[in-house]
């Protein structure tokens, strides 16, 4: 007999029908047992008649705890008494899939009570409580949404390699991987390999994947390794192509998400999705810099100077909302000396940008140097040599001007879903300190 | 102005656009220049008459090598004498975006007169082949219909940690990772995650993402990291839930990828794309051998008994062709002493199966052991310990029953277009002897 999603009962009343799922109380009383089972759409109320119900069930009532999982066969019938839907089933048929132990070693309707870390050791019950699990429902459909979009934009998907053999862009921050009798490292971006892409004719490319940085920060927003959706494109005038590209991205992704899921936001996380309007605003730093001195006091730190940090981050963010009344900003023409050698310059200006939403960045964006020979100087002058051997060949046989990007996706659901860490949107989080479960 | 793709230049003739390629070829004569200009859509010609051209045209076709890239703006016009479609631009302005060096350390136009090594050494030139860069077109096409499927059975993508604590299944064949002051693994598969996802009542997941092993063989189809597409689901009742979406879905992409490549394929690479009727053929190990060993004289060697082996597989195939006039085949009851632990076992029969494709296996699915004691039993068996406690915690509150499956997409693109190696079908192929470029 085929399953019938919890949601889809009130379709079936007077009706038998399978449903599976896990119990979620078991209100075994004298004359009767009152079962909540629920499936990933919904909840429904199971009602044992003692008088009526068959041994079977009466013994299967009796031992079955909690988080066990079930197959129900069974009548649904209206009921005004019953609080949950005003529905019931009335079984005909239990039958326990699997059998949960009664103790827990995490409760997780109730996680405000425990750490953290004893969340993430037992992520598979994390996962149990409503809101957590819905984090990657919502995940799901803003990834599906971005690639929606690049398709339609005839980019291709590609998957380029995480085991690299030269520790890529500057040499700090890789894992060393054991390699048969040699080493190798761990790819920090797909950086390189997209733009090879662009020397091979493909055009417009994109990638998601996990990347992966040997880091010992430990701030709500960095991983060791997290998922990057990477983009590249080829014959752009300048990075203004690729921010434009992103800008109407976003709108789509972040429409099809409120479409989705905007309703279901707000009511677990108090959050209203907001599509945003184009253009989004645009501010080069050292405009910014001025502002937010002028407003909020702010005083960039000496070494700071032509690169933004965390909290500049949220002031930028407070200044795109009371100047623009815009959740997004895009801040331009940062120092040469704080961005990376590939990226162009104009008038020594890197040609890039970063997109801060609600007071995080959440991409860097740039036009990339193609010209061989003014790449090499750039190469040398950020002390670089032997390691990008092989990426400097990608320009010596025709390039196309090209741009690209880079999105975090877990710190995107974070800032989507205004949630306090990347921990908390990454499936199973990777830190310094944590590599379990 | 606006980049016109150059398919698109037959709605174009008399108009001016702006097109932007590679330079194919510079017939420079004395009267006349002839270049063709490719990008991913098409090619054209562009025609220089000497007499009528700019001064700063005539010096940049004096000096425009091949492979270079351009922008050019001109008109479009109709030319019955043009061998190429018909059509010509006449420029009004040549910019060279990039200027290639003439000698190429590969011809991408002649492939046969060179080594496979030399063509990875410079695959980014490799790709400008028209068969070997159209690949990724169609693997990008592939995965993006095999996914659209699983959004529409209500599947739901994640993004599994691949830097793992423990070294997996067996111990064997992991890559190991310098992870700060400890060590760390590459994750072989995502399968205990993506049954965690289970046991976080997540229902149903997919992830398509790279995968790991250590393994020093150099076969065709073997490479140290792949691109893995894995799904899992719960509330199954056999594998043969299992076996039925993947058949299903493996229609729905086969369909999509025909109508939009189909007849670029048969001419690129000479391959009819069939799209397989259902259900397809499924036979059980024991009576596939007694048919191989009736019909091909084929023994199956003692150590291999209750597996398969890559000349199996090929003859499968035959015999499928043969017996069913089809592509593809189930093969079930294999022995569990060639299972994982984790495969469900009916009467000691693993509740799995393989599925071979054109004498080649591209899957292996299964129902998963979801009860923990007996979960427990078949990991001693295996002489499985402290590496699988984590994973074993998963089964001990309640978790549904499921199985899942995994194809390696390089595979799959292999066999879709009858092409010799994976090597041919990952972006940059991963070997024992090969972590360049």
């Amino acid at each position: 007999m085929q399953r019938t999603y919890i949601n889809e009962l009130n379709d079936k009343i007077d009706k038998k029908v399978r449903i599976d799922g896990f119990v979620e109380r078991n209100r075994n009383l004298q004359y009767v047992a009152f079962l909540v089972i629920k499936d990933k759409t919904n909840k429904v109320q199971v009602t044992v008649e003692k008088e009526t119900a068959t041994k079977e069930i009466l013994d299967i009532v009796d031992k079955l705890t909690p988080n066990s999982t079930v197959t129900i066969r069974g009548v649904v019938k209206e009921n005004a008494k019953v609080k949950l839907r005003g529905l019931e089933i009335i079984p005909e048929e239990i039958i326990i899939t699997s059998l949960s132990k009664e103790e827990l070693p995490l409760n997780y309707n109730d996680l405000d009570s425990t750490s953290l870390d004893n969340r993430l050791d037992n992520r598979f019950l994390d996962l149990r409580n409503e809101k957590n699990g819905f984090i990657f429902e919502v995940q799901s459909t803003l990834v599906e949404a971005l690639r929606e979009y690049l398709y339609q934009k005839h980019f291709t998907e590609i998957h380029t390699p995480k085991l690299i053999k030269t520790a890529s862009e500057s040499g700090s921050s890789v894992f060393e991987v054991k390699y048969f009798k040699d080493k190798a490292y761990l790819a920090q971006s797909p950086q390189f390999y997209k733009q090879m892409a662009m020397a091979s004719g493909m055009e417009r490319v994109f990638e998601v994947a996990p990347a992966f940085r040997a880091e010992n920060s430990n701030s709500y927003r960095h991983a060791t390794e997290f998922t990057s959706f990477d983009l590249e494109m080829s014959y752009i005038d300048s990075y203004k192509d690729v921010l434009q590209l992103e800008e109407e991205m976003l709108v789509y992704a972040l429409k099809k998400v409120k479409e989705k899921w905007g309703e279901k936001i707000k009511e677990l996380y108090g959050v209203e999705v907001v599509v945003p309007t184009t253009p989004f605003p645009v501010i080069k730093l050292p405009d910014l810099c001025k502002e937010l001195e002028k407003r909020y006091g702010y005083k960039v730190p000496e070494e700071e100077i032509g690169d933004m940090n965390a909290e500049m981050e949220k002031l930028t963010s407070r200044y795109a909302m009371e100047e623009f009344k815009h959740e997004f900003i895009f801040i331009t023409d940062f120092s040469k000396a704080k961005r990376p050698f590939y990226h162009m310059r104009k008038e020594d200006v890197p040609q890039g940008y970063d997109l801060v939403w609600k007071g995080c960045e959440i991409t860097t964006g740039a036009q990339r140097e193609h010209r061989y020979d003014i790449l090499l100087e750039q190469c040398k002058e950020k002390g670089l040599g032997k390691d990008v051997e092989f990426y400097l060949e990608f320009f010596k046989y025709g390039c196309p001007p090209h741009g690209g990007l880079a999105i975090g996706i877990d710190r995107l659901t974070m800032l989507l879903l205004g949630l306090p860490s990347v921990k908390e949107t990454m499936f199973l989080f990777r830190g310094p300190s944590r590599i379990t479960p």
